[in-house]
């Protein structure tokens, strides 16, 4: 299958571990770039991560577990880019 | 035929496959060299999905099978580009 | 005459042939090195396409028989731009 | 005088000739390096165009008598811009 | 002094002299690279321009008396950048 | 564990000390390239504000400490980016 | 201390000294590579100005008792930048 070259995700996640344990926690995986965690909501128990993850092959198995290891849980995805390069959404990256 | 550069498509998808299964089967298509699926809208039973595909000469009838493939279907057409270069929409990718 | 570089056109066009020939047998015109077709508004028996077109020497009679050819027929015209190169509107390319 | 290296003129055109007559018969003048004309309105009986014009040595009255003799005529000037290079409004182009 | 690299006006202009014979004459004087002067409202009697002028060191009382020359005055000023190099003011520019 | 590449924190500030010294004090730490601190909002007793770090391998308990010993508290955290390289969010930063 | 590469200050003047006498009088200081000042407000006797002020190493109490020796005050600091290198805030330089 086409390597995923770019992961977005909708992540809740409790107050604890902290977004910067969880990130680089997740950013320790093998085969992750970067990884960039931006807070969009917070509610009384969890907070709403937007999660986005580059690197040259992304396993969401993989990805999914470790958040899940980290208490946390993707509820939903926003973007999943794959293939030899990486094309934006003309409406939101241009 | 000119050879189409770029095609946005508007995807309605069941939720299962999931949208990573999805976007990484259709960017197994020979000669896509990218796809990117941001999801717009959630709903009961489907996603809407905006598909970002780019290659050098994509093939939308081959495409369109191998959505229907994956359970899901082609809504509408954003957008297409052909030619031996892409021009973006003044309107919207500037 | 200037020769034609852009050409920004409102086309009105019924569902049948689809988006993607229409834009491929339109690409497929001498002297035209891209065109984009981006659908803006979708209504019973027409959909409206904001059609961006770039060559070194457009010519609209050609185009306009084209699209005919296709079923189709040019509401307006957007914007068009000639000379030696480009210049973008300051209030919408910038 | 300093030269004048960009011209936005709102022009007001009769339905004949066309967007495209009219564009590319004014990019004929000597001395117009390019022109881009934006339709912002369409009335019943005339269009409202912005005419973005770039060149080295820019003459408005060349300009206007062709506007003229096209049937058309400048509303107004828009933006101006002079010198031996051209700077952008920091509100509009940046 | 440090030198001033770019003053942005709010000129009120009579609509005689024109804009272009305002923004030409003004560009004409010494140490101008560039003016360009957008229209941001008309009256009855006169026009407000926003005039943009880059140069090495503008001089804005010899400015002042060309725009009074120019039977126009400067209203207010919105925007002096001065120094080795022009920084955009990051709320605006970026 | 993945290098932190960048932090946006949103802090709360006593009067005192300064944003400035708040700034360049944390800007002290060894390991920050670069720290931009913007005000977003000004209270009676404190000030809020969003806090950008840059730096090859970020330490937040290092960083935090440092804020608290300048007074101030992390309210909350905006962003986390860490791993070999930096991406940023499609919906913020494109 | 960490230099400090950028400073947006929040300044109030009186109608004199003028914006132009403030800014160059402002931008002499040794170590000001480049000032711009916005005027985002008038009222009746003062001018409220966005300072941007950059260079390699700004000392802001030299640069406050300039602008006091200028009858004017700094009301607010927006944005202070220090390191080796400046960082942008992603959700205002972007």
């Amino acid at each position: 299958m086409a390597p995923i070259r770019r992961l977005v995700l909708d992540v809740l996640k409790p107050h604890d571990p902290s977004v910067v344990t969880f990130t680089t926690q997740l950013g320790d995986l093998e085969g992750l770039d970067a990884v960039t965690a931006t807070v969009v909501e917070v509610d009384e128990n969890v907070k709403t991560l937007r999660v986005t993850i580059e690197g040259e092959n992304l396993d969401l198995e993989t990805i999914r577990t470790e958040i899940e290891d980290l208490s946390a849980s993707i509820h939903s995805i926003d973007q999943v880019a794959c293939g030899s390069r990486t094309v934006g959404d003309p409406w939101v990256d241009s």
